[in-house]
């Protein structure tokens, strides 16, 4: 490959001119990659990476260079672009959102959001969930536990944090009767709080899956809960799909829809997958909101956002998402890994939890299944020798030991099956070096690991599919796979 | 050309979709432009129009299509263009500012700057200028009184508002002894009142040259002193050169750089037309504020941020600047519209005031001379009837009495006369049916409208280059231009 620099003057030159704030992947041996091919990229040697973690890109170029040749321009001119883009957007979500806001990140989306929310009724408090992220900005590291409590800031008192709705790793676990009420209460409690304190709850905001946060899938009925008692306050539901939504989950284009008809949140932000890679992002709202954001009399003015290029953009994204069945593709790959993971899971004891819904899938390492301690350094080793075989996975969560799986659409089965051996193998070798070995998975009375093995091949944890009606509570983290209790608990199916 | 929809169906659908505070250019009869080429743009009906106000286009497809079919990810991994192009910025700059970040737009770049500020010595306050904007989001709306000012927000305790030094309209004029000190005065004082409050001053922040806030350019020595002030008090000097950087003002890179070598901010932000209409923006700081922001131990990510193909499009617009000389065209044509608009200002009583350097110019409309009343309805009236002559200008300023001149940087001297000659003749009938004639000249001593005329055809105003040396202190309005006086005053020429 034509490389300007040899990958130590690269290294150089970027400690000299780029902030170092600005982290590298796989730091102590970063990668540096030239060209990249659906889910392949390919480092200054052509060797060819699986790329598991990019959930940005897409594959679109030739309708980018039409509209560039044409004209880009502002959004102060009528174009055709923004207004087919908005309608076909706004076909995608429940009928109520229909009034669009273009932007060039999921940051400035987040941050239009929270002046949205604001401006409706004046009030000015946020409800997020701990370890949430929801951008760079100012205003919204004040709201991103993930951010805000590894540098130096403290809370602002307009924040209040709720426990994050996770259920295998949170404060309401899988085994509690009901733990998205028990959940929910947790955010009622802090309304009430907020109002003994004389403030105003102006926004709930969460992802509709937690990702950097670990990968987390809340329990089905809890955003119900939680938009009841929001609206009761005067307050907005914004549901950030920045992550996670584009078809992601597979049977729903957005992931909030997983959580059934019953549940519309008052404002979508989205943005890294919309323009595939090209900078482009959007919150999306109600006709009520947007009234009262233009009542304010202050204009919305954003120089690139919705520009024609951006939205042609977007425009051949939804036409590829549609017409290569992408959300089709993430269903059944998706679920065909998280069955090969849950028979993964069945035979390392490292791996604690599978969760995920399509091509969003997290494994939750740990050094003991009953106390669920994070395995970190494990997992930080595990993504180290998954990149020298030429897998990129990340490690993320508040321990950074969930593995994060959320690669391009186009992935196949197999590429699922060559990450899970590649993973199988290095954790097969871990285990054996640290002497994790089936007795931490017999103490907890389950069948021997012989047995497990034997049960998995017989694929008695095959049908373990998103989709699947089975309310299985069998005992986790013995040889049967919990995943059914866990997501009937997380999701209606 | 083909349409998608058309104009009527284009605005109804805009009207269901997008945002209502998402403002159009000429509301009461919106421009919808289907293809742009250079300095023109043209509508649904191949109608072309001359572009004045777009300072964001240059042209760049090519460098950006074979970015995207090779490669296009984020940051985390190395790569080439990133190191390239902050090494090619760096070049531009003064030696200490060689820390780059990149970010998608002009906001994102100001957000991180206060970040920036902020970590440094662990001050909050921001010193901003009167009329001041520095971008759509939330952080900066509260430092933006050109913003907050119209919304219902209310200014934060943290943010002070010196007077912008505008020798025309401003607290100190040209009539002032030394302006830019009495200026910079203001900002000591604001630095003393907030230290007797116990506060401590993060940050001064100004555009370089004043820009929605009505083409201001700051008096000569006035950011030297008021960066005197700020690091006395341990700040930092922000010069956001987001509207006007990279060659605009002809002469320099930066339009900083115009107030003298002993003048280097410590953060330098840019956008608009750094990615040629590609969401592209950055921040440029110094080693010890880029340090200070590293150890505070956050991760500074931005997705889509110096990707391969931003930095790519980047880089082909600087060689484009250079190439195509857009400087040293910027110089030729900005001097040469400046020299016309003076004759204007000679023969027309609504113009006021003309400032600018290169293609950065602003035509201040007045009702009256010698109160400087702005003619607001005016300018609007005028900017209506240049678009029915096909020529693109924008209103702005406090009082939208300003005519703001950036067009894109390969405007011709065709173009200008062009343009002078429709606002000629639109200004006569407009005066003539207004009754503003040439007594108002007249009434200030000055000689009459047919000697003026007569004196601008012989050239008398036509030496009036931003270079020239000579130091005129004329009587301000009259016929002879007050340019000079004005100008050096306002800089170092």
């Amino acid at each position: 490959m034509c490389e300007l620099y040899s990958k130590p003057d690269t290294l150089a030159l970027r400690g000299k001119h780029i902030g170092p704030s600005c982290k590298v992947f796989f730091a102590a041996d970063p990668i540096k990659i030239v060209r990249a091919q659906r889910q392949y990229m390919f480092d200054e040697k052509d060797e060819q990476y699986l790329d598991c973690i990019n959930n940005v890109a897409h594959e679109v170029v030739k309708a980018t260079l039409q509209q560039m040749e044409l004209l880009n321009t502002n959004s102060r001119f009528l174009h055709d672009n923004i207004v087919e883009y908005a309608k076909r957007l706004s076909e995608t979500l429940p009928e109520k959102l229909s009034v669009c806001y273009f932007t060039n990140s999921g940051s400035e989306a987040n941050d239009l959001a929270l002046r949205l929310a604001r401006q409706f009724r004046g009030h000015q408090d946020v409800i997020t969930l701990d370890h949430a992220y929801h951008g760079h900005l100012s205003s919204l590291i004040e709201i991103s536990p993930y951010k805000f409590q590894k540098g130096k800031d403290v809370k602002k008192e307009f924040v209040h944090v709720a426990p994050a709705p996770d259920i295998y790793r949170g404060k309401y676990r899988e085994d509690h009767a009901n733990p998205a009420n028990a959940y929910a209460d947790e955010v009622k409690k802090i309304i009430e709080e907020a109002h003994n304190s004389g403030r105003k709850i102006a926004a709930f905001i969460a992802e509709s899956m937690q990702s950097c946060g670990g990968q987390i899938i809340p329990p089905a009925g809890y955003f119900q809960k939680v938009a009841e008692y929001v609206h009761e306050a005067g307050g907005v539901f914004i549901a950030d799909e920045v992550q996670v939504g584009f078809g992601r989950v597979g049977k729903h284009f957005w992931s909030f829809q997983m959580h059934g008809e019953d549940f519309v949140p008052d404002i979508v932000t989205m943005g890294k997958p919309m323009g595939n890679g090209h900078p482009m992002a959007c919150v999306v709202t109600t006709e009520e909101i947007a009234e009262a954001f233009s009542s304010c009399g202050m204009e919305y003015f954003n120089t690139y956002g919705g520009n024609p290029v951006s939205c042609a953009v977007g425009l051949a994204v939804l036409d590829i998402i549609e017409n290569e069945d992408l959300q089709g593709n993430a269903t059944r790959v998706g679920n065909y890994l998280t069955e090969l993971l849950n028979k993964q899971k069945a035979k390392h004891t490292l791996i604690g939890d599978i969760r995920g819904i399509g091509l969003f899938i997290g494994i939750d390492l740990v050094k003991d299944h009953q106390k669920r301690t994070p395995a970190t350094a494990e997992a930080q080793h595990i993504i180290y020798k998954m990149k020298e075989k030429r897998v990129l996975l990340s490690a993320d969560g508040p321990h950074r030991n969930v593995l994060k799986i959320k690669p391009p659409m186009c992935f196949t089965e197999e590429d699922a099956k060559f990450m899970v051996d590649q993973l199988d193998e290095i954790l097969t070798v871990l285990e054996e070096a640290i002497g994790a070995k089936a007795e931490s998975v017999t103490s907890e009375n389950a069948p021997s690991k012989t047995k497990m093995l034997k049960e998995t091949h017989l694929g008695l944890l095959s049908d373990s599919t998103a989709d699947s009606k089975e309310n299985s509570s069998r005992k986790r983290n013995g040889v049967y796979t919990d995943k059914h209790s866990l997501l009937s608990k997380r999701l209606k199916t």
